[in-house]
């Protein structure tokens, strides 16, 4: 026969913490606590079997849970001394859910559970506060017809004439009618009278009486519990995060003890560490008389718990002074639950007269850099291992180190006036500019500006550069914007459609506010938020934490996957590689393109309209990709490179403005006309789905053949010259193995040459990316001809789920709202679909050649949930953004730990 | 020990058919003729296993070759009466390749082996013709010199120094010097003098004298002939193709025989039936004193086979005439080989004095009508069976009898102007119109008028239908041009992009040439071809060919796969069902919103900034769509009707010039800027992947909403009516199974009050196109809300290959010439990479629900190589355009055949 009723109290409990699937999460901790002697109030947990036979069986119950109970009951009320329904010197009880894992606010709970018309006068003189124990009661009432009876009676209400609308009604009349502001000015006697009219209302719309039966009221809260398990809200709410409904919640039967008793008797909250700096200090709030809820509501100012608690200009006395005594108790629990956890708690404690109580005790919440100094800490402690040390720090923590942040105490006093998408994590703070130009300038002032624009291209390049941060309304976490910024690690929101700019007017209008070009906002890019004037910015030295350095060191030690960065430059690649990145996983070459010196021979090349002026054209470009070969080649000595052969369309690279294409056609000596035309020629329905990537360097042979030559004989000369540089040359957009040979064949053309005339690099490798879902597809016949496969997650989502990037923004924040893709599946891969197909590429590419290298280099690279899929899946690397290396470094560890 | 030598002639042979793989096609035929007692002139084949020996052992031969050679060359000597080498009557062989299967050009030929200095006179005596001699003699020493000697030698030629260009050289000089225009004109001493310059020049360039020697001539030629298999044509050859180069090819040895010999000597070509219109007639000219090249030369004017071969104004003497025994002899032999083939015959034959001989019979090539004509007589002789007779006829062939085609001897006779993709078959001829108003302008005077534009739009439908023809500089096989012409059946040719059309100036300017608005042009709509000027056309009234009834019947009672069509109106439904379609496999609503009194309520729709006003809108194209939906549910009674929610992006809908913004802005009482900004907001980057299909309908539930209870009113209404409406409905562009579900309710909801308003409907299926890669690589979570799926290959295709059919054009086409992709995928499904995701649909799809239904409505179900991968794969059935139903099921029933 099951044992449904699990008591705890008294240095005793029949659970433990590992019985969260028994008793709950809530049931299994109070075990805990009470089970290492810890001085929980007595009570007892109904475990989750019996809502699942209560659900099953019409409401009913097992036939031994009655016995179980009344046992359970009279060992509650010899533990605390009092007796349930005891008319001298009652004890009153909490009933609370609890299911396995926390469902906040989702189903019910009932307090002050025994106050009867027998029992009232008991509490009154145990307590000597008849106002408390009238105010009790008018709470037992409220909750107790709303959550029991009403529930019971099966009445279908609206918002606004259920009946705890209508007693809260009544409330506010005798308040209005004494002109009292608060409650607590209600007396004595205003609350005996109002708990009588409650119940003639009660009466009168429940159409039964409020039971005034201890038995009564403790079964009708529990069978309440029970059914709020089966309730509307519940079920939505598990539908949503995949909860079975088999699990059932449990119940959790509870003395009452009050803070507010008096006083002498106190509540408050602590954290075994300080929970903002992380350091190893007791660190608290309490309140004198006082219930739990006011310290958290905010609405008196807390006192102290400690010396080092204490906040300047705060001088209420400490718990330490108070009482010092139990102070010292509390000391020991705190030290007692940290070795028993070995992790930093959240407690809750209450002080009824002279008795402490220990009401909770959780994992403490904690901000980056005190996760980071706690896992540290704990470790040099022998607290805890390494690995467990990795594990206490969540990878987006690491931004907080890396990137200023807004100070979290300063931002809660402000209201965002708009919501973006956090495309670049940290804080930042500056004048708004609406221009690239406007931006370089400020800057070059000293002034900290902000770029807003509707979205950003290369061409604005300069100026988002000299900007803190910048700021978008259209756009997606891949967006130009989103891209560039992550690399230099720079704050920045995309996609905040609330933002109308008007250039004419110099002016940014939000939500109906308008500001001016100059008028200073602050962003916080973690979490896509505009803020209205100035906010001041923490930050951290990553250089000089050591602490990160070895945290970081641990994760290499774990990790099974290798991290690499994304960079296009040989800083970028200095950088990334300070950073911990062992490679270099995606170098764009068409960045390189931009450059003001080139713009014109690429323009040039395309609107060639014969080979040899286009060769001509080409070839010009080679020294100057040669040279950002070698400085990237060099940077990374030892460590591969990858190089992507040039993926944009070429249309990306005309100009498009009337002025520019007559100032082309002016150099070119061509007309204007025939520039004009060729630029619309090279317009494309859908750019995304046409003239690109491997596809140009098919059809203009010439662009690859100059491309290869540039990084061959870059890596040739550095060779030779004593550099151990590794080029892996990467051909984008394969969705056929015949475009993947075509272009090889060119490459390795260029590679006999230059083979001949300079020498041989050792460590070469020519591979592709898959990008395309055909490639995918077809990775077995791929794979015969590419010696490494990076994929492209980007693309590869895009074509997959058939959407693009740039114009998903008019649909997929309301998929991603209504719960149709859990995430963004730009910010983190879509394991189920683009999952499937990179699952397919391994296999098949590893069939036809079972050690072809595998890597990512889109920007999933760097989001830690997808790192773990693509540990899971078994890729060889990951690469990402220079500043997301350590946020990578981090996941793959945890990764492998979790594996 | 390998047998390598096989004879045959004399109306035996060791050879058959069957042993194509060891003695190759031709070596293979010319045995099987022999065989059964055809007077083969005699030779034997040598096995392509020496082929293999020979190109492996350094051109050395098999030991025992030699013997066997001896004893085969004796054989052919005694059955031909005549020796090899004899000087008063020596025999001439012929040495000619023979691969397994036909590599057209790709290996070498050598004629008139065995003449020599010693052997000349005793032909030249038997033939009583010394020019004859002579001439055959130069034959021999141009070509001997060509493959044998110059390979042998080693030496690199380049085009234009090759001994065969040298000796040609030689000739064209004696041709000069003497005045003569051809060839003929050589005298018996003008050829003696030059095979002996010939001699001279040859032992000058290759060093080598050319062999007097008749064995060592037949080696030479014989080692030629293997080499060439090896050859650099022979292995690029063999690359494209896919042949593997173990094959090898067989050698073929015959006696030569001559028809030139003198007036009673001829030679001819002959059909076993009339291979123009099918009739049972034996059909084929000849020429008196002739070879076999001069008859197909048509240089001379042939002579009629018979009286039924006999043209209009030829008087030339028939073969029946000019010797009826011969020819009876003939009659005797077309009998037997169509007895023994159970086929048409395409045959050679040679009349060398009093002899007759047969010298090829294969397959004779045929037009659509004449296939069908000959397949079911050929059934009704008894001749063949029903499903020999369905793979007789190939499916493309069926357009001939479906659409009026060029007459192909006329069209012979022209050049055409330019090229593009053969987007709607048939042909069509008349004035060339710019614009659609001018086009429906004309039509209504009663000309015929090709609409010639850049690319089509929904705006010009109504030109595009009163024109004969269309023809398009832009665009791919699915671009709107080609997909609206299909689907009623129009000869159309797109993406031409010779040609460049100037409006301004109301010209067509193609290749150089300046053809005006108003000049007739002439389209092969089944080839891509344009031509200028006016041609002929014929046609046949598919609905009077009994023969075509009886055959489709034929196909129907063959083929597993179901055959629908795609159909947007009641009309177009009625001719589908005519056509043989057993339901509608794609209804496309969005054609229905383009018609004028309904566009402006589509508009305002758009345009609405509020839920009311857009509801109110949407609601106002109920009862049109309604009528829409009744009209064709009707015409396909019994049969289910696939409709397709709307699906293009609504950019597509709204006005894109000032003059049409404007008006709608008055209209709507709204202002023109208001409508411009809307309009700009709704344009996109990639529409191909935007705001479109189900995101619509999940955007704004209310068009979902409004289609689904058009559908369903109407279907409810037909079916209280009497009348069996099956409507199943499919959501567009599905690719989480999220998307589905939510649509599906919406659609669910709408039919609760439908069947509490109505009644119910009972054949209804709901599910949704797959046609993103995402929904595919999910099709097990698809499947479980899907009644149905339908593939969608057009966008499947454009995802997973990454390129969008309309800026495709740019690179496309180069992939398919250099063979990148083998076929244009957009014509014929690419099976290897988007089949592998119609396979892994199908197989997640049936794992979750093995009763699926599963269809294909993408333009590939109308292509037969697709239709053969869908049968394959499993699918239920094949949707098309209606002129492609009788095609699609000709092709399903020989895809069950060849199963």
């Amino acid at each position: 026969m099951s044992k449904y009723v699990y008591t705890f109290g008294a240095g005793q409990a029949e659970g433990s913490a590992d019985m969260r699937n028994l008793l709950g999460g809530k049931g299994a901790n109070l075990a805990e606590m009470a089970g290492i002697g810890m001085p929980v109030p007595a009570g007892f947990t109904i475990t989750t079997e019996v809502c699942t036979y209560f659900n099953a069986h019409d409401r009913g119950y097992p036939e031994s849970l009655d016995g179980e109970m009344a046992a359970a009951i009279s060992s509650t009320e010899a533990t605390m001394g009092r007796k349930f329904g005891n008319v001298d010197d009652p004890l009153l009880m909490s009933v609370r859910s609890g299911a396995r894992i926390s469902m906040p606010g989702m189903m019910e709970t009932v307090l002050n559970i025994g106050l009867t018309s027998s029992t009232l006068p008991g509490l009154i003189k145990r307590s000597g506060n008849e106002r408390f124990v009238w105010d009790c009661y008018r709470r037992l009432i409220t909750m107790y017809s709303d959550v029991v009876m009403e529930k019971a009676a099966g009445i279908e209400t609206t918002e606004d004439n259920g009946i705890r609308i209508q007693l809260d009604g009544m409330l506010d009349q005798v308040k209005e009618r004494n002109g009292y502001e608060y409650d607590y000015q209600l007396t004595s006697a205003d609350l005996k009278s109002l708990t009588n009219a409650y119940k003639v209302r009660i009466k009168e719309v429940l159409g039964s009486e409020f039971p005034d039966d201890p038995m009564e009221q403790l079964w009708g809260a529990i069978g309440a519990v029970f059914a709020s398990w089966d309730g509307k809200r519940a079920v939505s709410y598990r539908r949503i995060e995949g909860i079975p409904g088999e699990w059932g919640t449990a119940v959790n039967v509870q003395s009452m003890v009050f803070g507010n008793l008096g006083e002498s008797s106190a509540t408050g909250v602590a954290f075994t560490r300080n929970p903002a700096t992380g350091e190893n200090t007791f660190f608290g709030e309490w309140l004198p008389n006082a219930q739990g809820e006011d310290v958290v509501a905010g609405t008196r100012t807390p006192n102290p718990l400690n010396e080092p608690s204490r906040n300047e200009g705060n001088d209420l006395p400490s718990l330490e002074s108070f009482n010092a005594t139990l102070y010292k108790e509390l000391v020991g629990y705190r030290d007692k639950l940290e070795e028993h956890y070995t992790d930093m708690q959240d407690l809750e404690f209450t002080i009824e007269g002279d008795t402490l109580y220990m009401l909770q005790t959780r994992a403490g919440k904690r901000n980056g850099i005190s996760a980071l100094k706690m896992a540290s800490d704990m470790h040099k402690e022998g607290l805890i291992d390494k690995h467990t040390a990795i594990m206490r720090v969540k990878p987006g923590q690491l931004d907080e180190l890396l990137h200023p942040m807004l100070d979290p105490v300063e931002e809660m006093k402000h209201t965002p006036l708009a919501k973006g998408l956090p495309a670049g994590p940290g804080g930042a703070t500056g004048k708004i500019v609406l221009t690239p130009d406007k931006a370089e300038e400020e800057a070059k002032k000293g002034e900290k500006v902000i770029l807003v624009r509707t979205e950003t291209s290369p061409e604005d390049v300069h100026g988002m550069h000299a900007a803190e941060a910048i700021l978008t309304s259209r756009g997606g976490m891949t967006s130009h914007a989103a891209l560039v910024a992550r690399g230099w690690g720079k704050c920045c929101i995309v996609g905040c459609a609330a933002i109308e700019i008007n250039m004419s007017a110099g002016e940014v209008r939000v939500n109906g506010k308008v500001l001016k070009e100059g008028d200073v906002i602050t962003l916080n890019g973690t979490k896509g938020l505009v803020y209205e004037g100035e906010m001041p910015l923490i930050s951290v030295d990553p250089g000089k934490n050591e602490d990160l350095k070895h945290f970081l060191e641990w994760c290499d030690e774990t990790r099974r996957l290798g991290v690499r960065a994304n960079a296009d430059s040989p800083n970028d690649a200095t950088q990334a590689r300070q950073l911990g990145a062992a490679g270099i996983g995606l170098t764009r070459t068409e960045h390189m393109f931009f450059e003001p010196e080139r713009i014109k021979f690429v323009r040039r090349m395309i609107l060639a309209d014969n080979l040899d002026d286009r060769r001509a054209a080409i070839m010009k470009l080679l020294p100057f990709q040669k040279e950002d070969f070698r400085g990237i080649l060099q940077a990374m000595e030892g460590d591969p490179v990858t190089i992507r052969l040039l993926d944009p369309p070429l249309h990306e690279f005309v100009p498009h403005e009337a002025a520019q294409q007559k100032e082309l056609a002016r150099e070119m000596g061509i007309s204007a006309e025939q520039i004009k035309s060729r630029v619309e020629a090279l317009s494309e329905f859908n750019p995304m789905l046409g003239h690109r990537g491997c596809r140009l360097g098919i059809s203009y042979p010439e662009i690859t053949e100059m491309q290869a030559r540039a990084i061959l004989e870059a890596a040739a000369e550095l060779v030779k010259e004593g550099v151990d540089a590794r080029p892996e040359i990467m051909v984008p957009l394969v969705g056929h193995v015949k475009e993947l040979s075509n272009q090889r064949a060119i490459i390795e053309q260029a590679y006999e040459d230059v083979k001949a005339n300079i020498g041989e690099i050792p460590h070469l490798l020519i591979g592709t990316m898959i990008e395309v879902p055909r490639g995918a597809l077809t990775a077995d016949e791929v794979a015969e001809v590419a010696d490494f496969f990076s994929f492209g997650t980007n693309d590869l989502t895009q074509m997959a789920c058939g959407f693009s990037r740039d114009d998903s923004g008019s649909f997929l924040p309301h998929y991603v709202e209504t719960g149709i893709y859990g995430d963004d599946p730009f910010q983190s891969i879509d394991q189920t679909g683009v999952g499937e197909l990179v699952r397919i590429a391994i296999e098949k590419g590893r069939q036809t050649k079972p050690n072809i290298k595998l890597g990512v280099c889109g920007e999933h690279g760097g989001d830690p949930d997808s790192i773990h899929f693509f540990h899971k899946v078994g890729l060889d690397y990951v690469s990402c953004s220079p500043f997301r290396v350590p946020v990578a470094r981090l996941a793959a560890a945890q990764a492998t730990l979790e594996d």
